[in-house]
């Protein structure tokens, strides 16, 4: 078996495992055929989205208390609604619209994939979403975890590289032997500063197809992989 | 369904889940096997949990700076292999021996239980033991949770009411949503006074056939079910 020094994966999930974006706009098209609001549901996907960023920063600088991702979806998605003619959606709408991050579906192969890589490795979420969207997320989905592990249980935001030593000490394995997997090259930097290895998934389809994709910049990632089941292939799982 | 409020169970995991003495004393038989060296197990097992509750005690009051289960258990080890005719134990066979808690085996209806009960409701670890220790011992035993939470998690140890109160909002819910499921009246009791509800599963044999159980005081369990499976059914599951 190749890469048998490698005994946890811990993974990002939003637009690594989950298709955030795809999900989103059903969501909201859901609202729209219930409630008859329209709305650009792909452009108010992507704003919210691009939201996130700069409020997990303010946090991780200590400008911000800490907030879960639940609380900060909430505050961007309060600011974009009056922006996208929906500031009439009553409170109820507003908390179901933000509990459909709990709900996103994941891309074809995750599922087959994550169930092929438990088999000789222990597979872990390491997400910035919060521990109940992501245990919610999974129940739906059928993501079988092995553990569930999120900034939220760090205190800090990915990629403070706390949070990538910190699944590792917690998983009981060295840096090494624990490979992040994402779509973001972003992320798998800092996991690589942290001492982890790395595997890359792009998902050319995050923001719609032929959409914008995160540059792979200078960093070499131990593997490149176009799926979870391809990973799954390459370390003989 | 009964208890439909009930969105979440967390399960106290040495005694509840696990059989950790049936299982250490095997443990202690293979190494006498495999090493020739003799000692009585079942007092060892016995001495080894005893030691136990006074260390978390200790990380609770301050007196000792946070040490999680795997070290504290190493530590207790050290202190009775001498009294056991074991001092001349090599370091990896402690080694391997304290990480026999990663290889506690389930009680009969332990598994078939939380798959039933997992049907409805969220269903994690909320333990004294360490992350790996428990993420180790459910891939071993198949254990299904869709979390593992543990006092690692809090940096306190229960009966301390934060462990209970963080655990049900970790999982997004109020404490009145969350049942705890022991079978310790102790951890019942603190669980109730953070506002949890709560069932008791008798382990009659937990400390051996005839042995000794936790007197069950004067708390009222929400629900008492000789096993996993009962508590299914009496859940509706």
């Amino acid at each position: 078996m190749p890469h048998t020094h490698i005994r946890a994966l811990v993974f990002d999930i939003f637009g690594t495992v989950v298709d955030w974006r795809g999900s989103l706009i059903a969501e909201g098209q859901a609202l729209q055929a219930r409630l008859g609001c329209q709305a650009n549901w792909a452009a108010l996907a992507d704003a919210w989205r691009a939201g996130y960023r700069p409020a997990m920063d303010r946090v991780n600088r200590g400008e911000w208390p800490w907030a879960n991702i639940d609380g900060l979806h909430r505050m961007i998605l309060d600011e974009l609604l009056p922006r996208f003619g929906l500031d009439h959606l009553p409170e109820a709408e507003r908390d179901a619209l933000n509990r459909a991050w709990h709900r996103l579906n994941p891309w074809p192969d995750s599922v087959a994939g994550l169930h092929q890589l438990r088999r000789h490795r222990v597979i872990s979420t390491l997400s910035n979403g919060n521990v109940a969207l992501l245990v919610n997320m999974a129940k739906r989905a059928g993501l079988p975890w092995d553990c569930v592990l999120s900034a939220e249980l760090i205190g800090r935001y990915k990629p403070d590289l706390e949070v990538y030593r910190s699944a590792a000490r917690l998983l009981g394995f060295a840096p090494e032997q624990v490979m992040m997997v994402a779509a973001h090259p972003s992320d798998l930097a800092a996991a690589q500063q942290a001492g982890l290895k790395t595997t890359y998934i792009p998902r050319p389809d995050e923001y719609g197809p032929g959409g914008w994709m995160e540059p792979v910049g200078d960093t070499v990632f131990d593997i490149t992989a176009p799926s979870l089941e391809a990973l799954a292939k390459a370390l003989g799982a």
